[in-house]
């Protein structure tokens, strides 16, 4: 049987909001009922984040019901109050409120990491987003400007910027804090959601903040901390830095997954066994139903005891097409939970991981680091074996970089661990200064490409390659199936001479890539995994060779043959292999999972004329074009027109322009 | 008469040493003599930082005259001491001390800011030194990595890390001065220059860092606090930080330009008029003789009142061919004092402050931000005529960045200042952040390219045009003289749509760029700058554009003709004019004043190939392989084959080449 999705129409909010009930008693209704559809939402979409929607949900509640005349001015107003949260991740919790105050529609709210539906993270085209966030430490930086704007126009409004705890540990908070008093802004209250909790573990055992309060207060910031879960207090606090004439913090002692017992913090944890499980990624069926059950439990209870009607849920009707395949949903789950469910039990990461302590178990001078992303990173293991030479970094990409800089002047072998977005583009300058000095480090890029796409486009990576283009001794590579991911990291430890990228997408694989048999990675060297006469394609990684396999059966199926090479070397080609595998062919294809800006395509558009070997060919790239769609991996795919059919189709219409291009030409 | 240039040779240095001097004296005279030293350095140099060159000098002489083990372990060693500086543009100042011990030449000392001499900022190709830096904030951090490894080895060796005040501002300092208690570092101790003046203002006015210690302390680091030019006192502190179990940092406080009177803040900055002069750059002759003469005199009396010998200084030759250029020499300066040398007079950059100026009056919403620059972004003119849309945000470029964001979004329009290198590097997926929000920001990116060369490679920016080049909405622009500067402003504030990346040159034109007379910026279309019929070369900026054209001259002399095209846009082409320009060529120059990965050359391959331009065509990339010399212009050019000459060869070598290449195709 279907499991069954029922959400709080907006007008029971109105009922509640209206109601005579005492104040604490509706802002507790209010915060109980979003949280149940934000668990709808979340349980639906397959994937989100529900410990920090929990965490944060009282105190956006209080805001957008009592202190925010963002909805009375109206969203568009100059002169409205602004609120957003830095971090991102907790936006379900925010639709659900924006839903409840009847800005988002209920169709709407379950659209939730779907294609035309609500970004998995901050998106300002989604009415009520007023920032894109989901990279962590640019709020207070980004409330400053909107602060500083408005005083400088002359407009009304505060600015309320929400910050995690563990988004402490980014750096430029402290530019921002430093520049919060030297702006002399009046208007910023930053409220930091303090629920101890950073991904799956507690913040202190990750990178400890150590006091807060004496921290802001040492940066020139007035600082109340108050329980982020006593409205009361909540209203003081507030007021009271509001009213300040100067920057103001807000330290919210908040406990994440607030409302449902068993996803409480510390309950949470302990059950876990250390490990936190409800940061992201949707509940079971079973865990959807109790905590759902909890939450309405709770509401009804407390109308009752206000002597008020019971609610009425709605039923949501069952997703319609286009459908989410298994695949796509799990391809969502970035959590270590869903490691072992996959399309094809096959995951890149995965291997890359056990590779990693093989590789540990043969050079001892191999060290580990993490920026807060070792369940997904999957890096528990090496971790787990080699304790001591496992070094977390925290939510602070820059400092890890940076330090693994000097670690690899002087003794050891460094692999850098973080999401290809955050690494690549928040340390580039660092791993620029790495690169200068000759020592060699290991970039393991996790979660590259535009796959999955839920979260939305502050974490799929479509510009990494581009981002260490320039970088003269960085080889960048990608594996396509576990084998060669295997093959990757030996390389990458043993045998390269130069800095190595490891590019690696994160779920799993929509299919089991086959090598040839005899295969080995060879440097400059791909793969040919299928053999056609019409054209040849290039593609690299599980995600688009798996969607250039498609096409290239489709093609097939009308007589039209498509070559498909597996090219793991995105930067570094064997020109003798090239001529050799390209010789047959007038029509290249590169398929990338990548902007068409830096890529694949554009390495082999360079080498292949810098070896004459263009003349007689085209290539045509076939990348990420805008920024990257959000939604099931078929939707954005389907979007960026790099699903299987789609690829088909352009790869006949580009063959047939050709042909008449020639025949025009000669 | 040629200026004398004389230094202090070793053996003096020696004597000093081992003299029955009492130690303060022995420590004074030393570090006066290694003043005077990198003052001739610099000033043979024609730039170099003497203002913290001085301010750290003691606190680096007492380092490895007394406390260090690294001369007596070896430079080699991995139990030796490590001392680096993160600020790193203190360096002529170390290098006068490495000097003095020895390790560097006199020969060596001489070749500052040369080709196969000493970069202008620390490199470890250089003995003694131990971290490539000058770009500023992560010091801390590499010192961590050192730190860990040394305890993870078991090597012996403590660490030191110099840092600047201003410095501080940047945010990375703030995840390594967290991770530093958290990782349990023992054998690290930071030091603070606490000079008070950062470039050419009081670190008060442009970014206050508040107290100090009681940040620190917040941090979990034991503090100490000493006047930084007293040797009693740093001795002490130095030993008690170091004995200390757990990270340790100690506020030295200096003064700027210690040593030579008139170069000592605050005398300096009263003269200056609120600005430090002594920051970058060589002082001029007059300075010069009097500041060295002032060192020596010194010198001199404390050695006579010590009973000792007075001082013999060795003049030193003039230097060798290939003799630096006038333009060579004054493209280094990069201080506000500078501005109206030029080889030609032009400053694309002095245009640019001037036309930003202009836009000022006419767009009330155009605001300026700052990230310590100013001077040498040369919008001091918009910071005087409109104070009240200057913002200054201090070394904190990801701040900056995403506060502009935040500008940007509610009614104002941003134009981002700071060095290319920083700017693209530092604040990359900021810079990405605010582009997926669709608002309109103008980024203005100084110092692009590969001149000057004296800096080193922290400051030549080679990646900045591929680390823009993934952003589906951002347009780069280079103007390649002072009107089409104008126009590129102009465009970018009233006409265009989209974020703006303005690449601009710092130094002075090396010659006027003229542009045809009835030239305006039209988007996509470039402008012939000379006509020949063998081949076509695409180059931008002046820099590049006057290589190029020298190449152009000494081809026509030969009967080869090179039609030369300037090419502003670099990643936004005009297709028709595209094949209207090419037309009649079959070999296509692109110089690059950049990588060749990721520049004009690859957007040009992939639009020409995209609009069948290709066949009949090859298409040479000649940019900046590897990373960037340091040296002269002339020298850096010269090495990387972009000098006139050299292009010139590597032409006429193509179109052979390639003349050879279709005969045997065809």
């Amino acid at each position: 049987m279907a499991l069954s999705i029922r959400l709080i129409p907006q007008h029971e909010f109105a009922r509640v909001r209206g109601s005579a009930a005492a104040r604490r008693t509706r802002l507790s209704l209010v915060a109980d009922m979003c949280r149940a559809n934000a668990l709808a939402a979340v349980k639906r979409a397959g994937s989100g984040h529900l410990g920090s929607s929990f965490s944060a949900m009282d105190i956006v509640v209080l805001l957008y019901y009592e202190k925010l005349n963002t909805l009375s001015v109206g969203l568009n107003s100059p002169d409205r109050d602004i609120y957003f949260s830095s971090k991102g991740h907790d936006v379900p919790g925010l639709y659900a409120v924006l839903h409840s105050l009847g800005v988002l529609s209920s169709e709407k709210l379950m659209m939730l990491r779907r294609f035309g539906g609500l970004d998995g993270h901050p998106d300002v085209r989604v009415p009520g987003i007023e920032a894109n966030s989901g990279s962590l430490g640019m709020g207070i930086s980004k409330g400053r400007g909107i602060a500083w704007a408005k005083r400088k126009l002359g407009r009304g409004g505060d600015v309320f910027v929400m910050i995690g705890d563990g988004e402490l540990q980014e750096g430029q908070n402290y530019e921002a804090l430093t520049n919060g008093p030297n702006h002399r802004i009046e208007n910023l209250v930053v409220i930091v959601d303090h629920n101890k909790v950073q991904t799956d573990r507690v913040v202190r055992e990750i990178s400890d903040l150590g006091d807060l309060e004496r921290k802001f207060e040492a940066f020139g910031w007035r600082v109340a901390r108050c329980d982020g879960h006593d409205f009361g207090a909540l209203d003081r606090s507030i007021d009271e830095l509001r009213n300040h004439r100067g920057p103001a913090i807000l330290i919210a002692d908040t406990i994440k997954g607030r409302g449902v017992s068993f996803m409480e913090h510390p309950v949470a944890l302990q059950r876990g066994g250390g490990f936190y499980p409800w940061h992201a990624g949707a509940p079971d069926d079973e865990s959807f139903e109790r905590a759902h059950g909890e939450l309405i439990e709770r509401v009804q209870r407390l109308l009752s005891e206000a002597g008020m009607a019971p609610l009425t849920l709605e039923e949501v009707p069952p997703e319609t097409a286009p459908k989410a395949k298994r695949e796509d949903l799990e391809g969502e789950q970035l959590s270590a939970a869903t490691v072992n469910r996959s399309a094809t039990d096959e995951y890149v990461s995965k291997t890359y991981g056990e590779a990693l302590v093989e590789m540990g178990r043969r050079c001892p001078e191999l060290v580990v680091l993490d920026a807060d992303l070792s369940a997904d990173c999957k890096i528990r293991g090496f971790e787990a074996e080699f304790p001591d030479r496992f070094i977390e970094n925290g939510i602070a990409e820059q400092d890890m970089v940076s330090m693994a800089g000097g670690l690899a002047r002087h003794g050891l072998l460094p692999v850098v661990n973080s999401f290809a977005s955050f690494l690549a583009a928040r340390a580039n300058e660092q791993i620029y200064n790495n690169a200068t000095e000759g020592s060699k480090i290991i970039y393991a890029c996790h979660y590259a490409g535009v796959i999955p796409a839920g979260p939305g486009k502050s974490h799929q990576s479509i510009r990494d390659i581009s981002l260490f283009g320039a970088l003269p001794n960085v080889e960048v590579i990608q594996p396509a199936n576990a084998e060669e991911t295997r093959m990757a990291v030996e390389y990458a430890v043993l045998e390269a001479r130069d800095n190595v990228m490891l590019r690696l997408v994160i779920g799993p694989s929509p299919r089991r890539i086959d090598l040839p048999a005899e295969y080995r990675l060879q440097r400059g060297k791909g793969a040919l995994l299928a053999r056609g006469s019409d054209a040849i394609a290039f593609a690299y990684g599980p995600v688009m060779l798996h969607e250039t396999l498609v096409a290239a059966e489709m093609l097939a199926r009308e007589g039209f043959g498509l070559t498909v090479v597996n090219m793991p070397w995105l930067n570094r080609f064997d020109p003798e292999w090239l001529r050799e595998t390209v010789e047959p062919f007038s029509t290249i294809i590169v398929v990338e999972d990548h902007s068409p800006a830096g890529g694949l395509g554009d390495a082999l558009l360079s080498v292949l004329m810098s070896h004459s070997l263009l003349a007689t060919r085209r290539l045509h790239k076939m990348g990420v074009e805008g920024f990257p769609a959000c939604g099931t991996p078929s939707q954005a795919l389907r979007y960026h027109r790099l699903d299987g059919e789609s690829l088909a189709e352009r790869v006949r219409a580009a063959k047939s322009a050709e042909d008449s291009a020639f025949t025009t030409v000669c």
